[in-house]
């Protein structure tokens, strides 16, 4: 079998799937890129269903799926990365979540409305899991969580927490108390260190765009969010982008659990 | 006055201090980019002693120094981003700051012991500015602050905590007690959470490089660190990267003082 030249049909579809979010929906399928995250990825128990390597590489991945060699110089064209690492593994994604049924289970939810910076989901994802989140639910208009850069940013914690994509109200609607967090206030909402909030019970701490922070129009007496809380700081505003401030809040959450078990 | 060309004095200059360590420690210079935290370094009350920005651009910062124009397209060759946004300032270092008076007078450090990445130490120079600590140490081989990319990561802490180049026996020589911040314990290590320290008193909390951790040879009996925290946590080891748990720690150590005030 002769390596897999750049305008050979697989090597297309690996770009297509590393590019467009289109694609990888359609199809169901992602691609996860270097040995440490592929072999997260079926330990972790996600099917692999190929994977792609330098002609006379040895840098399979057990388990990984179907190997196919790349000719020279193609990996490092069709790869996310400018130093790529062997191997390439097409994924399948998993069936769609029952929303429903996983948030009524759910005791401590991560919300994330709308974060558009793949660095950021992923390392809300790390934080999430490594604090013991049941589940992550993103709201229509966030990056899209199979994007390489998320994958990669979440150092394997996308194959360990679950993703939802669901409406701020479809978490309200599963009985969890919302916690909104907002770095300046609001009229009409009343505003709590984020130490000082029972974080407790079965709760999502919600977490809003980069730029635009929650809707203005979501305040204490409307709207599905009640509760809000923010991270008191000295001096400058915006000490913090949202990654930081999700890494803060959800340890405070996982302490506040501990101690309350 | 005609546009600076690329081969000019002045932008090679510019290139020198972007992209040498051993240039901008020589000249006692560092370069900022970008309206925002040009602006920033200005209010902060650094000296901005030249400005650039792209031929017949209105981009110039008021208060950073005099303004010097680019031709065409130098702005995109010299600059440390993909997207430069004018002006780039030459800035100068504060004069070196007097390490023993400094963390005499300290309550609440963070130690970097040869922590590498640009990116992290960014991160952490924000989360330990807005979680209240007084000064931040790095030891010998750490990455330089004023790399643009931890400049630029930075966010303007930069311009906001006070930033020394110490050994960890000068900041045991401070009074402060030590915490050293390990992920998997090490035999001779008494270990606890980090949410079970006393983090109250005059502390310093003491994180390693990001792949070698902090040194092995130190226990708690030999050496300046006598007191060992970790980040409990579900599942996979290495679960957060160093910015990630400084972030977590420091703000649980601002969340302890807030309350013993």
């Amino acid at each position: 079998v002769n390596a897999l030249a750049f305008n050979s049909n697989k090597v297309q579809e690996l770009r297509r799937l590393l590019g467009r979010r289109s694609s990888r929906h359609d199809e169901r399928r992602f691609v996860v890129e270097g040995p440490v995250l592929v072999a997260e990825a079926v330990a972790a128990g996600w099917t692999c269903e190929a994977q792609f390597v330098p002609e006379g590489s040895a840098g399979a991945v057990e388990g990984a799926g179907e190997v196919f060699e790349l000719a020279d110089g193609v990996l490092e064209r069709v790869a996310s990365t400018e130093t790529p690492q062997a191997p390439l593994a097409i994924v399948a994604m998993p069936d769609d979540l029952a929303v429903d049924s996983l948030l009524s289970a759910a005791a401590f939810v991560v919300v994330l409305d709308r974060v558009g910076d793949p660095g950021n989901l992923g390392t809300i994802l790390r934080s999430a899991e490594a604090a013991g989140a049941d589940v992550v639910v993103l709201t229509p208009g966030s990056v899209d969580p199979f994007n390489p850069k998320v994958v990669r940013a979440s150092a394997g914690a996308l194959f360990h927490v679950p993703i939802l994509t669901a409406g701020i109200d479809d978490v309200a609607a599963a009985g969890l108390e919302l916690f909104g967090t907002t770095s300046h206030g609001f009229r009409g909402r009343t505003v709590v260190s984020y130490t000082e909030a029972a974080l407790t019970g079965r709760i999502a701490v919600v977490m809003g765009n980069e730029a635009a922070g929650l809707p203005d129009e979501w305040d204490d007496t409307v709207g599905p969010v009640r509760s809000w809380i923010t991270i008191p700081h000295g001096g400058r505003s915006e000490s913090l982008n949202v990654a930081m401030a999700t890494t803060v809040i959800v340890f405070e959450a996982a302490r506040q659990r501990a101690l309350s078990r």
